[in-house]
C-alpha cells in the first residue's frame, strides 16, 4: 500500500504530542522524536506485532528506544495505540508521580520494555533481548509450533554509537549473528555539542560491516516512507546477521531550529510551535490535537495484535497437548516462579567439610541446580575458568555455524565485555523466560556500573557472579583487588551484594538472588579457600545478617563477611583466652539484613555490646552496623594472599588487637546503644 | 641493517625472564611478553628514544601495555635497558612491597608511564598522551626548536580490543587525526576463554579503519622482524592518522603450549621452562639468564637515548634565549607547581550575591584561572552547555583540517565518551605539561569508575567536572539522578570528592583539586541555583569541612553538604524558632576534612552534641560523621527540581522533624561522643 496522507497526518501527529508535550513541561527532547516519527510510524504500522491491551504477550516485538531521551515519541506511540497510557500522562510528562518521566522507565510505563535513557544501555539491551528470543525460540519451538518469531526493533542515536557499551554489544551481537534484531540509527549529524564534526567523524556504518552487520543506509528518513520500508523488510529477510539501518533524518524536522542542537535538549519556543504546527496543517492555536482517523488506523493495528496475541494462544493451548512438559515450564516460567523443590538441590556442608573457595561453592551451585532451573543462563566475560560459572556439561550458546554451541545453549561467551554483558542480562531479564547470570573479577562489575544501576532501577532479576573479591586474589595487585566496590554498590538501591562466607553462605545467597523476582544481586565471592563454619545454616545465612557464633557475656560483637569470618572466629578464640569473649556476626546481605525486623536484628547486634566491623576493604558504611570499623581504606598489594592479609594486618592477632582497643574505647559510655538503633527511619 | 643472531639472543632472553618470572612467583602471565618480545625488541632498540637514568626526560617517547597482565615483558627490557628495575626485582616479581606488581603501576616502577591491568585502559591513556603530546609541540615548538617530538606506542590484545573504553578512545584519537600515535595489536587468537572464535569475530582491521585509522597487518610476528620493522617505520611517516598494526603472533611462543590459552595466565610447567630454554640455546638448568652482549646492545641504545636528551637539554637551554616566556612556563610546568599568585583570581562571594548554581560557578572559576593557568585542558563529553566547562574564547583542541579549532587548543570535544574520557585524561596528566579537567553528569561518571580508580591510583591530577548532581537535576529523572554516587568515589582511596555548597566552596574546590599533585578530584556540582553563604569563605572550605553557622548551647549539628546546606541553615532558623538552636556545619570534601588535626576536627562536630547529616543520597558513610543520617536511600523522580525536593521531605520542615527526633534520640547517652572520636586509626 503507497503512503498517502493519513501516514503523513499520522507522522505529524505523533511530531506534534512529543512538540506540546515538551512545551507543556518546560522540559525535555523534542529534536529526536520529531526526527524519528516517519520512521517509527511504519515500524510500529506496519511490521510490528502487539496487542497494547496485554503488555506481557511473549511474543509481542519488542521495541527499545535506546536514545531514551526521546521518550515522548515512545509514549505518544504507547498513547495512539491505545495502551494504557492516556493523554492525561502525555500531559503530566516529566511530572512527579506521572508514569511518564524524563526518561522511559519499564517498570513505570506499560509498553516500556527496558529502562533507557543512559546511552547506549538500549541498544545493548535490544542485544539481549535479541538473545533470549533466539535461545526460547530454541528451547519451545517445534514444527509446526513457532511459538517465539518476534523481532527486536531498537532506534538509536550518535549519543549511543559513541558509547563503548553500544561497541560492545554490537561486536557480540555480530558475533552471535541475530538475525532477529534490527536497529536504526538515528543519522541526524547532531549532538549536545552541536555537528558531529566536533567528536564524531568515523564511518559508523563501516564498522558496523565490520562487527558482522547486516547495514543499509536509507538517506531521506525524513520523507522517503517506501524507501525506510524497504528497509525494513529487507533487513526482516537476513536472517543471519542483525541488521543497521542508517537513517539520515533531520533533528526537530518541522521546527525553525530542525537541523541544529537548538532542538535537542529543549522545548521549542512558544511561536515556532505554532509555526509548526501551522506548517503540519494543524490548528496553531491548540494542543495535545489527535484527528480521530489517526487513533482509528492505530486502533486498528492493534486489533490485529490482539488477534494475533489470540491466535498465539490458541497455538499454545495445543502445544500443551502435544508438548505438555515444554508448555508447562513455559507457563511457569512466565510466572516468574522457580521450579517446585528446586531449593533442595542447593547444597549445604558441614564444619567438618573441606575449606573450598567461594567461587567453587558458587560453581557447585550451578552445576547442583542448573537442571532443575532450565531458564538460568550463565555466562562469563571472557572469565570462565577464574569465575566458575560454568556447569560440566554446559552447552554455549552460540551460532550453529560456529560448531562451537547452538542456539539452545545456556553458556554465554560475553568476550571482555562486562559492561555490555550487564546490559545484555537486563534485556535478557525482560525478556522473560530466562534468568541470566554472568560472572567478572569483583573490581571489573565497576566497568559495567552504568548497566548494574539500571538492573536495580528497572528492577530486574539479574545475577553478577563477582568473583576476586578483595586482596584476597593477590599476585594480581591493587589494579585487580576491590577497596570501594562493595560500599558502592550497597549504596546503590535494590541491590543485595552478597559475601558468603562459606558453602551454606552461597547457597542462601543464590537461593534469595533466585528468588527475588525485582531485585538483582552481586555475589561478591573469593579466589582464595574459605573454611565451612561452624555455626552458619542456609535458614540463618538468608537472613542477611545472623549470629555465628554467641557467647554468653560477650564483651564484644565482631560483625563480618566473606573470607574475614573465619578470621574473626580464630580471634574469638584468643579473645576468649584472654578473658573478653567475643560473638561472631556472620553478614552476608546488609541489604538483607535491613529488611528484618527490628527485634531480630537487635538479637544479632545487641545494646551494651560494643561492636567492631570486619572487612577487608573500604570501611565506609560499616558505621551502621558496628561501633568501630577494621576495613581498608587504601589500595592493595600484589604479592600471594597471604602475605598481602598479613601486611594489613588482617589476622586474627590484628582483629584482636582492635577488638581490645573497641571494648576500652566504650566501657565508660551509657547506654550503649547498638546501632540497630536510629532516631528515625530513611525512606527506602 | 638486517637482524642477526643477537637480535634473536636478545628477543629470547626476552622471553626467558618472563617465563622465569613467572615460574618463580607461581603466578603471572607468560604468554603474551613470549608472544611480544620481538615487536618490543625492534620497537625499543630501533625506534624509540629514552634515557633510563632519567625517566622523566619530558620528550622521551613513551611506551604503554595496554595488556598490562604481560608486565614481565615490559619489566624485563626496563631491566634491559638499565632503568632502576634490578634483576632482584625481577626475582620478586608479584611479592609484597616489590616494585615489579603483578601489572603495571606508574608510581612504583621507574619506566612505567601508566598504570594498567584493567583492560582497556593503558590504549585510552596512549590516547591521551598523544594528546598531550600534540597539543605541547603546539604551544611549545617554533621554527628550529622542535622540543616535543615523540611518539606514543601502545600495545594491546584482544581483550582491550574488546572493551568498550577502547572503542571509545580509538574513535576518538581516529577524528583527532593523532598521527604520533601507533598502537601494535597482539592478533594471537586467544582471550581466557579460549580461541577467540568463541566470542571476537569482528574484523579489527576493518573497524579501526572506520574509525579513520591507518592500519598495517603483518602476519608474521613471531619471525618476520623486517615486516615489523617497515611497518613501524611506514607508520611513523603517516601523521595525519593513527596507526594500527595487526600483528599476528603465537601467544607463548616456544613452549609446548604455544598458541593456547594454557599458557596465557599460567607460568609454564618445570619441564616446559627447561625445554624451552633448550630450544632458544640457553641452558636449561640456569634461570634469570642475561647474556653479556644483550646487556652490551641495550646499554648501548640506552647511552644514544641519554645522548638525545644531553642534546635536546641543550636546545631546551639556547631555547630560553629565544623564548623566555615559554622556556620558563614549561619549566615550572614540569615541576607540577602553578603559577605563583595563581589563587588571587580565584572569585570570592559575599552572601549579597545572587545566588548561582554550581555548575555556574565552576565556569567562573574556569573563565577566571584559564589565563593565569595555561597547562589547564577543559573539556566535556558531549555536555558542553549544561557542564559549562568552556570559556568563552576557548579554542578546541581539534586538527586545524577540520577548521574547527587547532592542536594548541585548549577545549577537548570527548564525544559522549566518558570512560576514554576519563582515561585519555589520566594519558594526559601523565604526560607532565597540562591538568585535565573533564566534564559530564555526576551520574555518568560511573560509566567511567573503571578510569577513575586508575586516576586515584597512579596518583593523577585530574579533575572531574560532575554537573547535575543530585535529584535537584528535577525532570531527567532516576536515570540520571545520582545516589549511590558519591558514596561510591568518596569508598576509594586517593580520591577527593568536593560538593560545594556556593561560590567560595567552588573556589575552594578549584583551589584543592589544582594544587594537589597527586590526587584526583571529583566536583560535584548543582544544576539548581544555590544562595551565596553567610558564613562561607574559601579559606574554611579548603579545611574539607567547617562550621558556616555556629550558635553557643546548640543543641543538634546539622552536617551537610552542597545544595542542602542552604536548606539546613533555613531549618536552623525554625530550629532556633523552636528553643533547640542548630549548629551548621558544611562538609564539602570529607576526605579532606579526614586529613585534618583531630583537635580541629572536634570544634567542627564536638562532642556532647548530637549530629545529624543531611545529603540528598545514600546516606552510606555519613555514620562517620553525624549519630544520625537524613538522606535517600532510594532512586529519585522526574518532574520540577523543587516538587522533586518536596517529594522526598528535603525541605527546612523535613530537616527541622527529624533533627528534633535526633535530639529526643540523644538526651539521655552520656557521654555522647562526637563521631570523630574513634578507638583506633584505620591504615589509609
Ligand atoms: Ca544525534
Ligand atoms: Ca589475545
Amino acid at each position: 500500500m503507497p503512503y498517502g496522507e493519513l501516514d503523513q497526518l499520522a507522522i505529524n501527529t505523533i511530531r506534534l504530542l512529543a512538540v506540546d508535550a515538551t512545551f507543556n513541561a518546560n522540559s525535555g527532547h523534542p529534536g529526536a522524536p520529531m526526527g524519528m516519527a516517519p520512521i517509527a510510524h511504519i515500524l510500529f504500522n506496519k511490521f510490528m506485532t502487539f496487542n497494547p491491551k496485554n503488555p506481557d504477550w511473549v511474543n509481542r516485538d519488542r521495541f527499545v528506544l535506546s536514545n531514551g531521551h526521546g521518550c515522548m515519541l515512545q509514549y505518544a506511540l504507547l498513547h495512539l495505540f491505545g495502551y494504557e497510557v492516556s493523554m492525561d500522562a502525555l500531559k503530566h510528562f516529566r511530572q512527579v508521580d506521572s508514569i511518564t518521566p524524563g526518561h522511559p522507565e519499564a517498570h513505570d510505563t506499560p509498553g516500556v520494555e527496558v529502562t533507557t535513557g543512559p546511552l547506549g544501555q538500549g541498544f545493548s539491551n535490544a542485544v539481549g533481548l535479541a538473545v533470549a528470543q533466539k535461545h526460547s525460540a530454541a528451547v519451545f519451538n517445534k514444527d509446526g509450533y513457532d511459538l517465539f518469531t518476534n523481532y527486536t526493533y531498537c532506534f538509536f542515536g550518535d549519543g549511543c554509537a559513541m558509547e563503548g557499551i553500544a561497541s560492545e554489544a554490537a561486536s557480540a551481537a555480530g558475533h552471535l549473528q541475530l538475525g532477529n534484531l534490527i536497529c536504526v540509527y538515528d543519522d541526524n549529524h547532531i549532538s549536545i555539542d552541536g555537528d558531529t564534526a566536533c567528536a564524531f567523524t568515523e564511518d559508523v556504518s563501516k564498522r558496523f560491516e565490520a562487527y558482522g552487520w547486516h547495514v543499509i543506509w536509507v538517506k531521506e528518513g525524513d520523507t522517503d516512507l517506501d524507501g525506510m520500508e524497504k528497509a525494513i523488510e529487507e533487513c526482516r529477510k537476513v536472517t543471519d546477521k542483525p541488521s543497521m539501518i542508517r537513517l539520515t533524518t533531520t533533528i526537530g524536522f518541522g521546527s525553525k531550529l530542525q537541523g541544529t542542537h537548538g532542538v535537542h535538549g529543549n522545548p521549542l519556543k512558544a511561536d515556532d510551535c505554532k509555526a509548526v504546527k501551522a506548517k503540519f496543517g494543524f490548528d496553531p492555536e491548540k494542543s495535545f490535537v489527535v484527528p480521530q482517523e489517526v487513533y482509528d488506523m492505530y486502533h486498528k493495528h492493534a486489533a490485529d495484535g490482539a488477534a494475533a496475541e489470540e491466535e498465539w494462544n490458541q497455538l499454545f493451548e495445543k502445544y500443551g497437548e502435544s508438548y505438555p512438559t515444554e508448555h508447562a515450564d513455559l507457563k511457569r516460567r512466565l510466572t516468574g516462579v522457580l521450579p517446585e523443590g528446586w531449593q533442595t538441590k542447593l547444597p549445604s556442608y558441614k564444619p567438618t567439610d573441606s575449606a573450598v573457595a567461594s567461587r567453587k561453592l558458587s560453581e557447585s551451585v550451578l552445576e547442583a541446580i542448573h537442571e532443575v532451573i532450565p531458564e538460568l543462563i550463565s555466562g562469563s566475560a571472557d572469565l570462565t575458568g577464574s569465575n566458575n560459572t560454568r556447569w560440566k556439561n554446559a552447552v554455549d550458546f552460540q551460532p550453529p555455524s560456529t560448531g562451537l554451541g547452538d542456539w539452545s545453549g545456556r553458556y554465554m561467551r560475553y568476550g571482555v565485555r562486562e559492561h555490555a554483558m550487564a546490559a545484555m542480562m537486563n534485556g535478557m531479564a525482560s525478556y522473560g523466560t530466562v534468568i541470566p547470570a554472568g560472572g567478572t573479577f569483583l573490581n571489573f562489575v565497576s566497568y559495567a556500573s552504568g548497566a548494574v544501576r539500571l538492573s536495580s532501577l528497572s528492577h530486574r532479576r539479574v545475577i553478577y557472579v563477582a568473583t576476586h573479591d578483595s586482596i584476597g586474589l593477590g599476585e594480581d595487585g591493587p589494579t585487580h583487588q576491590p577497596i570501594e566496590t562493595l560500599a558502592h554498590f550497597r549504596a546503590l538501591p535494590n541491590m543485595m551484594v552478597w559475601r558468603p562466607a562459606d558453602g551454606n553462605e552461597c547457597s542462601a545467597a543464590y537461593y534469595m538472588a533466585l528468588t527475588s523476582k525485582r531485585t538483582p544481586s552481586i555475589l561478591a565471592l573469593t579466589r582464595q579457600n574459605l573454611p565451612q563454619l561452624e555455626g552458619s545454616t542456609i535458614e540463618d545465612a538468608i537472613k542477611g545478617g545472623y549470629v555465628v557464633l554467641e557467647t554468653p557475656g560477650a564483651a564484644v560483637t565482631l560483625v563480618s563477611t566473606g573470607s574475614e569470618v573465619a578470621i574473626c572466629l580464630e580471634a574469638a578464640k584468643i579473645l576468649k583466652d584472654q578473658g573478653k569473649p567475643a560473638r561472631v556476626v556472620s553478614m552476608p546481605c546488609v541489604e538483607v539484613f535491613d529488611a528484618q525486623p527490628k527485634d531480630y536484628r537487635l538479637t544479632v547486634i545487641p545494646d551494651g555490646v560494643p561492636s567492631m566491623s570486619v572487612e577487608v576493604m573500604s570501611t565506609l558504611g560499616w558505621e551502621k552496623y558496628s561501633h568501630e570499623q577494621f576495613g581498608l581504606n587504601r589500595f592493595g598489594a600484589s604479592g600471594p594472599y597471604k602475605d598481602v592479609y598479613k601486611k594489613f594486618d588482617f589476622t586474627p592477632e590484628g582483629v584482636v588487637k582492635r577488638a581490645l582497643a573497641t571494648i576500652d574505647f566504650y566501657k565508660d559510655v551509657k547506654p550503649l546503644r547498638s546501632p540497630v538503633n536510629r532516631a528515625f527511619t530513611n525512606l527506602i
